[in-house]
């Protein structure tokens, strides 16, 4: 168990078109559990094959698991409604965050919320810069990570696809792709 | 629970200079535990904490787990014991590979082995292509991975470290850098 008051809250992208984003906040999180830090996942896009390896060892191991994925439609005429569903999975992640009661916060494919324009990069940057306690670890994962985040973070890591499975024809394997 | 038979192990190779390489693959534990995967993990460099996270997290969930990292001299003086202990670690790595016992191995900084001259890479390729069982996933971490090996993998990230918590003369925090 690590005092709060040693701790220095990191906000943690990983960010990049290759494979390992999701996976490596996946490793903080089982990183942090074995530290005895207290971690929550908020899922904002993935939810299209229900049962994910993760949200089960999410529910064995009793970690606080938020998937938002389902309601996002990504569709010109589905635009209105999207943006009030990412404001509210934001308004999730903030409420999360500023509670302390999480040593870590992984908010997942949270980047493209900020891409498809539903939030406002500056804006969260701002909240975060204010309103996160300064032990709280935040990681965001997602593609093309806007550059507001960038220049605030910590640390980034640019996780680069340099040769994909699906290339060659395999089929998404579980325990590895979800 | 996935059958064996409906499975394409894949070799999955994280490099680069970027942090999330080991974490990442820490990630494929936990989503393998999910699905009912048998996970082993052989860390091949890493020791100098003792208790790491992954470690703690690895006797409370029953992984397999084997640190070979403690005896390493990375010393010109101390080469042909290291030399000595590469094939050793590659040994024990061949013998769970080649077992079928695990569905997921993961050879944390494997990568070393063959940049420090202690394995030849050509060698590692041709033994995983000949004796990897096919079902089985094979995840091989660290910088500087061997070309031989980028052209034997499947799934190959490069982890690119585009900002790190290090340059702002921030300590390595419990929970998420080990």
């Amino acid at each position: 168990m690590t005092s709060a008051a040693s701790r220095q809250g990191l906000l943690i992208v990983y960010t990049g078109q290759g494979k390992g984003k999701t996976t490596a906040a996946l490793g903080l999180v089982l990183r942090a559990l074995g530290h005895g830090l207290k971690p929550c996942v908020i899922q904002f896009i993935k939810s299209e094959r229900g049962r994910w390896g993760e949200t089960i060892m999410a529910e064995r191991l009793g970690i606080a698991w938020h998937a938002l994925g389902q309601g996002f439609v990504f569709d010109p005429a589905g635009q209105h409604q999207d943006a009030a569903l990412a404001r509210e999975g934001w308004a999730l992640a903030q409420e999360q965050i500023a509670s302390g009661a999480y040593d870590l916060v992984v908010l997942d494919e949270f980047t493209y919320l900020c891409r498809f324009g539903w939030l406002d990069a500056d804006a969260v940057v701002a909240w975060l810069s204010q309103h996160r306690p300064s032990q709280v670890h935040v990681v965001i994962t997602g593609r093309d990570a806007p550059a507001a985040l960038l220049a605030a973070a910590d640390l980034v890591t640019e996780m680069v696809m340099v040769k994909h499975p699906h290339d060659a024809g395999v089929r998404a394997q579980p325990g590895i792709e979800f």
